[in-house]
């Protein structure tokens, strides 16, 4: 049931910009109204999205997606619940829109106000997570933003019965249908189409593998925001102290290995290496990690295999670990430089002068001092929803809230004034 | 003379990467004595300067330049002083590197601060107006980033030596010559391989040409500020203050009608139409400009011509204005949606509810009220240099100045915390 339909393509994505033309002006309490309309119209259809997602998950296993996507895929009574919960909290988080940024007088009187304004219609495109659906439409609307959705094909008939119910409750609450819409019914050339739509699509967000994110940072016109991976480094000073090295190294690897703001390279000075890495190691191997050692670490801690020297540079979304003994801090920071994908790095110290070399000469989103990289979070920085985590420079780095999906405008209020 | 050899062409990429690491925790002080020296070496081989650039006037006119190109690819001594005086005030503008932009302790003690860092290495598209090479050098410089320029072959003579003069200077002050590079000896292909340098080159600002910026948006795989068109609008409303309306459509049409501030399209309400349109427009004819009327407006205003349909969205860059009389508000701001390049809007009126309506529903960069569109302007806005004015909704809206030459980072400093 692929439509290749470009008139009708265009005409959905034209519906959406109309849609967000009325959302950038609606109050915070209009949007809250249909964020919990939303919340309890998922739990009240929580059996009719089952049944569809029954569907996916039922081709899903007959296409051989491995337990883990399956899992992704897969709603239930409490997974839905859930959804809604997050819809709710978005509803209490403090909407960007209207914030100010900045605000100065010209020297002739001219009042200038710089404010937060929604970017205007946010594109997604993104793989069987249907969760992803849910947490994009709630964060579009509380931003004031029109969402355009392109989820993937394992997920449709999850992602079709979502929208639906999204967008009845979006009506009874009396905003358009259009602010949330699916472009899934035109498959492969409707992402291609979203990535072309410049001029009605103001921001795309991919969201999923590295390579659906490359190919869309590769194609789009649209500006992207890219999230990325996260090849994430923690260096054991000479002067570490010995509980936080073994704390932060295991709660950074262990905690949950799947995850992007996980530890994949352990680093250790020379000089501290036979003092930090037997008891660092051994409280890791006891939580069943395999490390992946260079020849150094291998001599003082024989517990390991041999590292390939791809292991450096590699995110193995796994309890294993690549550890390699460093002469310095120099060759640390030349290591990261060269095998860090700029997401997390940390460093456990109580060398000040070398604790501020690292802040300042490592390069990525977030640079820690003696803190668990498991904190490069929307959540644990306290900015509620996850919009994602950008590994990009421009416009946002890091952790996104809500503020990360709006823009700014200038404000300018005179009294006759003209440039001389 | 063009080289087509990748590998020198990367070489070159990296080692402005390696410049930029330098740059990124150099010290304001040192970033203004390099200013300082480019500055006074600008002026001390002004005669260089002028010898080169006049082999590309020559070769300009030769193959039919316009005048109006000529006069921009020119240098003379005053002009090159003007550029020094540029860089020198470039050195008395804040840094932006280091600035705090927020900061929050997490509930659990640890601190979070997001600073400003240069981007790294910043790439510029341009065409033959070589004082881009020395603007763009000097704002790279200050905000700590690595420049590579890639100017348009017109001026290739001239932007070769105002790099090797630049480069001179910086060697001088002991920072890497590579900080700034042209790319120029690469011709076409070297702009091709400049916008798929990802990984390489952190932001690419094209500026010139329509023509030139679209290509660049839609070609490059390097994150893109475009800084575009202004189809500018100004709307008188019923309320207008007579004098305010004379002297704002006055000064955003004739001030200097070439750049993209300058009023393009005036709209008024009509039950305004017979008081404001005729002294409105007579002012405007007594400096030459020529009113491109609709019907409504002819009948109040004979002297004027008749509008084609493509005068509305056009960006005359000219003594040519646009004009049309409207319904009501809702008329106008449908019109300024439906033409505007979203650069600037402005209305003149005394009624709050609707100007507070034109404030809020127009989607611009700078949407005013009662002030002349020409304001849209790093200078005026107290910016100091002009990076650019962008027209685009990501990272930076409006005029840029140097905090738009930056990314942010986050710095994390615990002791010893782990994520529960």
């Amino acid at each position: 049931m692929v439509s290749t339909d470009t008139a009708s393509f265009t005409q959905k994505l034209e519906a959406a910009q109309a849609a967000s033309i009325v959302l950038a002006t609606l109050s915070t309490d209009a949007k809250n109204v249909a964020l919990y309309a939303i919340a309890d119209a998922l739990e009240a259809h929580a059996g009719e999205i089952v049944a569809a997602n029954d569907r996916d998950v039922a081709r899903g296993k007959e296409n051989g997606l491995t337990d883990g996507l399956i899992d992704r895929l897969t709603l239930t009574p409490d997974r839905i619940s859930g959804l809604s919960a997050a819809v709710r909290q978005v509803a209490t988080l403090a909407d960007p829109v209207g914030q100010v940024v900045r605000g100065m007088d010209m020297p002739n009187g001219v009042h200038l106000t710089q404010v937060r304004v929604p970017f205007g219609v946010v594109g997604t495109i993104y793989e069987a997570r249907p969760n992803v659906t849910v947490d994009i439409a709630a964060l579009a609307l509380k931003s004031g933003n029109a969402a355009v959705l392109r989820g993937g094909s394992a997920a449709e008939h999850s992602n079709s019965a979502l929208v639906g119910i999204i967008q009845t409750a979006l009506v009874a609450a009396g905003l358009p249908s259009s602010a949330v819409v699916t472009i899934d019914e035109f498959g492969r050339d409707g992402a291609k189409q979203l990535m072309a739509a410049r001029g009605l699509v103001d921001v795309l967000v991919p969201r999923g593998s590295a390579d659906l994110i490359n190919t869309v940072v590769r194609e789009s016109q649209v500006p992207v925001i890219e999230t990325g991976a996260g090849v994430v480094h923690l260096l054991l000073d000479e002067s570490a102290n010995l509980e936080w090295a073994i704390d932060i190294v295991h709660n950074s690897k262990v905690q949950r290995p799947s995850v992007c703001n996980a530890l994949e390279t352990l680093l250790v000075v020379e000089s501290a290496a036979d003092r930090l890495l037997p008891p660092v190691l051994s409280k890791l191997r006891e939580s069943g990690v395999t490390i992946r050692a260079d020849e150094k670490t291998r001599r003082i801690f024989p517990d390991s295999v041999a590292a390939e020297p791809d292991d450096f540079g590699r995110e193995f979304y796994s309890l294993d670990l690549a550890v390699k003994v460093v002469a310095d801090l120099d060759e640390a920071i030349a290591h990261i430089r060269r095998y860090s994908t700029k997401h997390t790095e940390s460093i456990i110290t109580n060398d000040v002068a070398n604790a501020e070399r690292f802040l300042a000469e490592v390069d990525s989103a977030a640079v820690m001092i003696n803190a668990s990289t498991r904190f490069t979070d929307g959540g644990e920085f306290g900015f509620g929803a996850e919009v994602g985590i950008s590994t990009q420079k421009l416009h946002a780095r890091g952790p996104m809230g809500l503020p990360e999906l709006t823009s700014t405008k200038w404000l300018v209020r005179g009294q006759g004034q003209i440039r001389r």
